[in-house]
């Protein structure tokens, strides 16, 4: 994101380095980043954390890795909708996992689960972890209730471990609405392992801090055997940071999502004069998921884009890499700018697709 | 430490949280705490790490694990002076990994390694890695040329893995001098994997950033097979914090040595008016460790301090848990701290011992 942190997120840590107070933290009554989370989820998504099951950690990659490798063994399936984020396809691949793309269909009417098609993926390849990114990254597909009771009902019946990775949470576009996949049920909890972190939706990716809810027991029981410290710790400022995040920074998000509403809207408004571009609104992040196929620009758009317009986007092959898809005549799109920066891109988008 | 944090260090933190600078960081040349690292070992204590073996991490405590999971099976010798650092006794307890105590003996004229018994501990017990505290906690002893040529012979000879948890080397009082293990010869860098912070010498303990220079290849390739953010990594203002104390926080760090000596000057001289007491005074660190056999406070002389007296020491137990030792009537003193409160805490021992 191009648009600063918020105002408490700045103060908190400030008012802490002016007390030049770095030293090993004091807090009797538990880390404040867990009863932070726990309370967010309470207030905010209806669901209550189990006490005793958030960890701290430094990142969602590293949640990721930590519970493919105890969670599950070399070879083993793994299964997600593809595409998905990069570093997570990178990671199951570099664990020498297996990954079994799951379906996300572009309808005229928004991005669709066939639920029939999951079912037999998951009867067919028998995945050992299931990683659900939600709300999906590139897509921002928010899953709605109906999709995620019938994502549940498919790891309750094989009794599959799922990690839920609701990072961009904070970040869907009302009228979608983010449900936690924890707290659909207590069956379902007893399979979820989720994962959130403020970086994202308060621009702090930098700090280095993460949250998992263990609410899978062998994972948990695996993680508790593991040394007290191997996994690492978070700076205290970097606690400090997310605590003011989630408990202070209600007026900084309102700002933040209204830009990026006006942002997400302008993108849609932009596509509609671009017929040949396929694209679909985010219901939630800061992306946006474009079909160049039709555009002209050749096998890698991405790379035209660079090269005719200056303009950065992520290539679309990033993110089926590993598996038999493609999605190399996609791009993804990150509007989390200003205005200004915004309407170049669009411009320089414009020139490229060869119309200005 | 009572002391504050060194001045560039605040300024850095700062200015980077003015700049709203908590994204991802973009470091093209490599991480900087690895450069500033490197240089300082180089400029300061003149030994040149090798490129690409260093690694950043949280802390100490978890550099020691990870080392021991990764270097050493369950069931394992590991050695190391007794009485240590009670994390590092306990992390090794709980890793079901076997101590092996080295003797490490108070003389009138200082701390003495007796490298005979060394050579028959290592010859009959056989650790299967070697935890060389050095600048020794609770001592502060800092271990001389020769003691250390003894130590790296012994290693060499066994080919025994050396963790150097060298974390207090800048807080070495002359005319002692710092020596690090692994630059004693490429052999010994070989078997070495030195650990160190600027936590300890520039009070940031809060900040969870450390380094591990694997000289050792077993341990640096299974730490290489490992997932890539499986350790998590240091936020991007711990990161700035280290390389502003590193690299710019000289005078922070000669007023606070000068402050450091002042004060374990007095508690010498106060030490000298309580024969009772058996005390050396340490050659770095900030830690005085004081033998309360003779002064009448009983078997726990940390618990009646702080009961009678009012003032906190580690209790001497603690630093010889898990082993058939015990250091029970030691306490430690931290002494980092104003000069005015030192003297109120030596006004209070003095009450404890009977002698105002």
């Amino acid at each position: 994101m191009d648009i600063g942190i918020p105002e408490p997120v700045r103060a908190r840590m400030l008012e802490t380095i002016e007390r030049q107070d770095l030293g090993y933290p004091y807090w009797p009554d538990g880390d404040p980043v867990v009863d932070a989370f726990t309370d967010r989820m309470r207030s905010r998504y209806g669901w209550q954390p189990r006490e005793g099951r958030t960890r701290v950690f430094s990142d969602l990659i590293q949640i990721l890795q930590i519970v493919i490798e105890h969670t599950t063994e070399p070879g083993d399936p793994i299964a997600l909708h593809v595409p998905n984020y990069p570093p997570f396809l990178a990671a199951i691949h570099r664990a020498r996992r297996r990954i079994v793309p799951l379906p996300l269909d572009r309808t005229p009417g928004g991005w669709e689960l066939d639920l029939d098609r999951h079912h037999a993926v998951f009867a067919t390849e028998r995945p050992r972890l299931f990683v659900l990114v939600n709300p999906h990254n590139p897509t921002g597909h928010t899953f709605s209730a109906a999709e995620l009771r019938g994502l549940a009902d498919i790891a309750t019946d094989h009794q599959i471990p799922v990690l839920a990775d609701e990072i961009h949470a904070d970040l869907t576009y009302p009228p979608h609405r983010h449900i936690p996949f924890a707290g659909l049920d207590p069956a379902v909890e007893d399979l979820t392992i989720t994962a959130t972190s403020a970086t994202k939706a308060f621009n702090l990716a930098g700090t280095r801090c993460a949250v998992a809810h263990l609410g899978y027991a062998p994972t948990a029981d695996a993680l508790d055997r593991a040394p007290l410290d191997y996994f690492g710790t978070p700076s205290v400022l970097s606690r400090i940071a997310t605590v003011a995040a989630w408990r202070e920074s209600h007026d900084w998000h309102h700002a933040t999502t209204d830009l990026l509403t006006r942002n997400r809207d302008r993108v849609t408004a932009w596509a509609r004069t671009h017929p040949e571009l396929g694209y679909l609104p985010p219901e939630a992040t800061y992306l946006a998921w474009i079909d160049f196929t039709q555009a002209g620009l050749g096998p890698d758009p991405a790379a035209a884009l660079l090269r005719h317009a200056g303009v950065y986007l992520n290539s679309g092959d990033e993110f089926t890499q590993h598996t038999e898809l493609t999605s190399s005549t996609y791009a993804r799109l990150n509007f989390a700018t200003t205005t200004a920066n915004l309407e170049q891109i669009l411009d320089r988008l414009d020139s490229a697709l060869g119309k200005s």
